[in-house]
């Protein structure tokens, strides 16, 4: 998406450890008019996927799988993050360890929110090394529902946790894919 | 509003403690095509007001907070919800104590997205005690902004957190506001 690339070039900035900053309208001011063009775009891409629902995680994941969901017309489930394993057998849930924070937590999903016949489009703010995504598609399995694909609005290609789910054989479109980047210096994806 | 007094009563469930699970609709899944309903019923509640911002908090006020955007035309910035108080000065930042988990947390916005010419809607999912969205206030007066007003999808009434807020002279309209409750009952203020 050529107009979120350069959004991100006018208006974010790359940080020490692989960080970059685009709290001015991404997290955590969120431009409305552009969240809903995101939306459509993504809309684009699922067209014909059949999508039935939208799973993300909390919590910058939702507005922009609420923007997604208002343009295709389906429900959005957002999955919570835990820091205790102590959940109940009404969930589905899933480890995901934090390599920004360093720690494990859990994600987990009310089992009555997915079921079997679903087609999910998975939707996150990042995608860096993967590990929520990989989270949120074993709840998917777990489930039974098939995921139709994964998309992330800002996914950076050099921490390779796209690339590692494409391998596997999941859809993953992001919206914009940085290839490289330092102070100063954003190259994308051809 | 009356088609949100509805879904509550056909898909809401109260639990022990004051609790309202609106997990089907609400959180933490999100009904897209009754969330943008929510945003266009906030919209009339505003439409003269001058709003330039909504501030929320996150994760499910993010949800409602969008809707409502995408139909003012407003940008949305959302407060994080911090469990330490060792935050930096580049931050706008108020305690709020939590009645639910019996801790207090700090709840912060980055100065640079609110300033003083702004006139802020404050939106939030629930409005119960109040604390959250006197903090989301307090926050607003240190940027000496002008708040226009706080709406929330659902005000449990009995809790007395909007009707102080009112005492002290802001605007606060919610979608439904629960008069009394109980397991299998629901009363809504007239």
């Amino acid at each position: 998406m050529k107009a979120l690339e350069q959004k991100i070039l006018n208006e974010g900035t790359v940080l020490g450890g692989d960080i970059l900053k685009v709290g001015s309208f991404l997290n955590q001011q969120i431009d409305v008019a552009f969240l809903m063009e995101m939306g459509e775009e993504i809309d684009k891409i699922y067209k014909n996927a059949g999508v039935t629902k939208i799973l993300t995680i909390e919590a910058s994941g939702i507005a922009v799988a609420v923007a997604a969901a208002a343009v295709m017309k389906v429900n959005v489930v957002f999955a919570k993050k835990n820091k205790t394993s102590n959940v109940s057998g009404e969930v589905y849930s899933a480890n995901v360890h934090s390599f920004t924070h360093g720690t494990d937590y859990l994600v987990t999903v009310p089992k009555d929110y997915i079921d079997a016949n679903d087609k999910i489009l998975i939707i996150d703010d990042f995608l860096a090394n993967g590990k929520a995504l990989e989270g949120l598609i074993d709840i998917v399995e777990q489930a039974g529902a098939e995921v139709a694909g994964c998309t992330c609005a800002i996914e950076k290609g050099f921490q390779g946790g796209g690339d590692k789910l494409r391998k596997k054989g999941y859809k993953v479109e992001s919206l914009a894919v940085i290839e490289k980047m330092s102070p100063g210096n954003i190259e994308f994806r051809k």
